[in-house]
């Protein structure tokens, strides 16, 4: 298991590892992917701009552009996570392990926070966060709520969630860790009752990984999701949008607790 | 003197005041304002998004609309702040009291966080700002600095700060009780040697009201600040670009406690 995001990076690119990031290089910031074309990019950063608690965009790659630059410096955004998504006109065309067939030279590359940031700090802070190893750890969950984002240009969509359950005593300490991560999806959007925002069924996610399940005395707790676009893909029909697969993220070289940007 | 947010707008909007809003509806959250056409609406999201502490965005409206929604609802960005600028390929043109002449179905407007916002809050924590009504109450300083911004598209520029000066002792107070708001300017920028930002005499500003002094025992502390768009339009010379005059902002229904978005 690679402990170094440059060593991981490596691994993805060479298709060694196509599996999720749940457990890779945990300290350091994960980033959440969208590629648009440029024609769509203005309406992306402004929906991104009006739902910040999905989408808090930490780097833009200029048009054309491939690299990363400040997360990651070097690293090729078509080759350097796991696995990816490609949407066209809101079907779900493609899960390849590198998108290098499908890159063009008008395509606009977003990188945004992700709550796998806030997971060291979490545990650091004595939260115990479940990666869905099995029975015994069992995963977290994602789910598409009914609550609306705002809508930007021609994207528009419910919000996902992604939901951890912590011990009741721990739920103040679990929002007090996260809000200082606000590019990170920062504190919980729902802490509480999954049918009060559409979630009829925890053991049944959108995704995740492994039975979800609340032990008596746990409280679940919902953070915005940077799936979120996956799902105004399939709403709003773009030409073409291309994303992570959901936990398969970028792992960059940041620390989590610098928290970027600003 | 209006107290109430829609109160001052009105008054603005019939052109019954045209000086600046320092203290006009302390309390509520001031906003800095930038309109460009819709060609250049992408650059500049893209330039907000890379240099969030002096362009922290709150609302982008749609485009051709003039009527804000979230921050102040009804209000005409056309007439309701007290004066602005207008740069035609980078030549300031005009300081209106309104820019309905101006208007064009293109036009996007983009309000974001400023510094004004944070002044009660710092009054109440026992740290006095200065509003610059005389000798005895000297006035704060608008400097373009030598820390460049990080370009977007046909976007590039100097920063721009607002220097406040703050006894020693409450300088730290200073630190926590802005960095409550980071839409908002957030922390400083810069404490303490203004050569070392590129500022040779506080006390000519590129912009202000009244002499700016530091007094004995004091130490100046430096914001980032909403004028930078226009040091931006200066340089890089878009074919228009509209903003507020300095000091004259888009006074919103928003407390300032609130700090928004998320």
């Amino acid at each position: 298991m690679p402990k170094v995001p440059a060593e991981a990076r490596e691994l993805f690119r060479r298709g060694e590892w196509t599996q999720d990031t749940r457990a890779i290089c945990r300290g350091y910031t994960n980033a959440n992917l969208v590629i648009v074309p440029r024609d769509l990019a203005y309406d992306f950063l402004l929906f991104c701009q009006r739902n910040p608690k999905p989408c808090p965009v930490l780097e833009v790659l200029d048009e054309g552009d491939p690299i990363v630059k400040r997360l990651a410096d070097g690293a090729d955004i078509r080759t350097d996570l796991p696995r990816y998504r490609v949407f066209v006109r809101g079907e779900l065309v493609d899960e390849p392990t590198d998108v290098a067939e499908y890159w063009r030279d008008d395509l606009v590359t977003f990188l945004f926070g992700c709550s796998g940031t806030f997971l060291d700090p979490l545990e650091k802070a004595g939260i115990h966060v479940r990666l869905g190893h099995g029975d015994s750890d069992p995963g977290i969950g994602v789910y598409v709520t009914n609550i609306p984002t705002v809508p930007a240009g021609r994207l528009h969509g419910p919000m996902v969630v992604s939901m951890r359950s912590v011990r009741a005593d721990l739920v103040s300490r679990a929002v007090m860790v996260t809000s200082r991560f606000p590019n990170h999806h920062g504190a919980p959007v729902h802490v509480g009752d999954p049918a009060a925002i559409g979630i009829r069924d925890l053991s049944t996610p959108d995704w995740g990984r492994g039975p979800v399940t609340v032990l008596p005395g746990e409280v679940p707790i919902f953070w915005a999701c940077g799936v979120t676009p996956q799902t105004v893909a399939q709403e709003s029909k773009p030409g073409l949008m291309i994303t992570h697969y959901p936990m398969h993220m970028l792992i960059s070289d940041i620390p989590a607790e610098e928290g970027v940007p600003v």
